[in-house]
């Protein structure tokens, strides 16, 4: 017998970590309904158990229903959004069209909106209210569909929404650990990226492993700056979602920020990839603006802004920011 | 015509850190002598300026002058002590009964002494005085002899001594940034051994890297409240020193310690390396010794304890690391 929590959890978007978040949740829930814009991938999952597009030859949990209409949400008493933060509004206006009105939202999409420098979770404020949870933590989704070990952080306004969404992450491998910083904690998901591209690019120009870490240690600290002026808890910055997250993606040859960077200090620059979004290029004009209205010197942010946004040579852009390293 | 400080620097042990920092020495001040206890390496760095051990093909600064005995550092200004912990004792032993007493003295060896679990700062004080300067950082020895960006961390009671030593050994390439935490700064060399062989345990038995990196946050916020717990200030573990040197020695494949973790892991045990001094396992016993009796759980050095001395299966051991993993 099922001794789960008896809850209706949907997932909207059946990309890499959506599907892998679904995986976890099916070990604690009865059903899981998992959204898929495209109707191929919807059809594959229910017929085969498969996300061919995703995980080919990985066979999903069987309490995984997927459904290619946001209206199959509408009973849902927890939804987890993971479409990436270009189509975030759009998604969020989608299900606000088709009735979704009670549900806990839950985002563990990650990234900062452009002009209205919205955070994912502010935006689903305006569209409801301020009691949504927010997931974020070094948490490669290749990794959490085979539930392996894996912390993960999540935030809220709402304690008992905080409670709910623990009680349907939660299994033996992967844990949950409550902060309490909504802000700080999206900001941990924005800025990694930043920190990623940084230590990219050192790589691409084949900066020795010194340089490249103390470059990192700028960054990490620079972030704490940052998630402070905009009225976070630098502490937040210590988390797995901070420490955790800005080593597994400035580090790992899984992350496509960190490829991004390097392929750009190698010279070899690519605008688009297959569907792969490059949230550090997205980011960092927007995060740019912010230090400066606020006034924030950070040699890291101007760093990447020199060398994404102004074309600044690489090289060039290394030695104008070594020459400041340690200024405070 | 030369330009930089007129000063006599001493170097005491010519390993591979200590020739690093000679020749880094070299750059700014007229002479360094560098004390070798074998006779082979000094005459060798004298003929043909040459450290056939440690650089071979490696053409050294000529104004570095070997010696092979402590008593040619008699008329240093400032000596920096690079000899490994475990033979620290016993050098600052033989400085004193050969007459060195007014230079001021410069620890890059990092380590903890057992049973008086003293740090090497802490064993200069028992010899000559507190003001003695610490270095330490993300510093690998390899890259340091290059000249390569770099930066490093210094700390003393007296900022006199804190001063003289960053004129000597600031370039363009090698920065030095000063910060107020001398026993923290000694600590960050300590702990960092730790969590490396923590992470490379976790590798040895193949655990992924969403798990590899909580457990690298684990041990970062638990250096904290180590620091914390002997005097010395969180925000420490935050700099090049703490954040950047725990990241190099944690992941990098240069770094013994991780090596040593990846060996443990994969039940290949070794004992002893050709003169290879692994800081980690000697520090173990005894800081978890000082949590003991802090009263701190820490959950890192346990684990790290109960693979080296208690002999546990790696993989055992990991299981109920896991299972606590985001306990407080």
């Amino acid at each position: 017998m099922f001794k789960g929590t008896k809850m209706n959890v949907g997932v909207v978007g059946a990309g890499s970590f959506g599907t892998a978040i679904s995986q976890i949740i099916a070990l604690n829930v009865e059903e899981v309904i998992l959204y898929s814009r495209r109707k191929k991938i919807a059809e594959d999952i229910n017929k085969n158990s498969v996300n061919n597009e995703y995980y080919p030859n990985y066979k999903l949990n069987n309490k995984i229903r997927a459904v290619n209409s946001l209206k199959d949400l509408k009973e849902c008493e927890v939804i987890f959004i993971t479409v990436p933060s270009s189509g975030f509004r759009k998604t969020l206006e989608e299900m606000k069209n088709e009735g979704i009105n009670d549900s806990i939202l839950v985002t563990a999409s990650k990234g900062i909106e452009p002009i209205s420098s919205a955070t994912m979770g502010q935006i689903i404020q305006e569209y409801y209210n301020d009691k949504y949870v927010v997931v974020s933590g070094p948490n490669f989704a290749s990794e959490v569909v085979l539930n392996l070990p894996t912390v993960t952080n999540i935030a809220s306004n709402s304690k008992n929404n905080l409670n709910i969404v623990k009680k349907i992450l939660e299994t033996e491998f992967f844990k949950v650990e409550e902060i309490d910083d909504v802000i700080g904690l999206e900001y941990c998901g924005i800025l990694k990226n930043i920190n990623a591209v940084a230590n990219g690019i050192c790589e691409g120009i084949q900066i020795n492993e010194n340089g490249r870490y103390a470059i990192l240690t700028k960054g990490f600290n620079e972030n704490k700056k940052i998630v402070e002026s905009i009225g976070g808890k630098p502490s937040t910055i210590d988390e797995y979602c901070g420490f955790g997250d800005i080593i597994l993606t400035s580090i790992s040859k899984q992350s496509r920020n960190h490829t991004l960077g390097v392929l750009i200090g190698q010279k070899l620059e690519i605008n688009k990839g297959h569907g792969v979004v490059f949230e550090g290029k997205n980011s960092v004009k927007t995060i740019k603006e912010i230090c400066d209205k606020k006034c924030l010197d950070c040699k890291i942010v101007n760093f990447v802004y020199d060398v994404l946004v102004n074309k600044e040579v690489a090289k060039t852009a290394f030695k104008n920011l070594w020459k400041n390293i340690t200024m405070k």
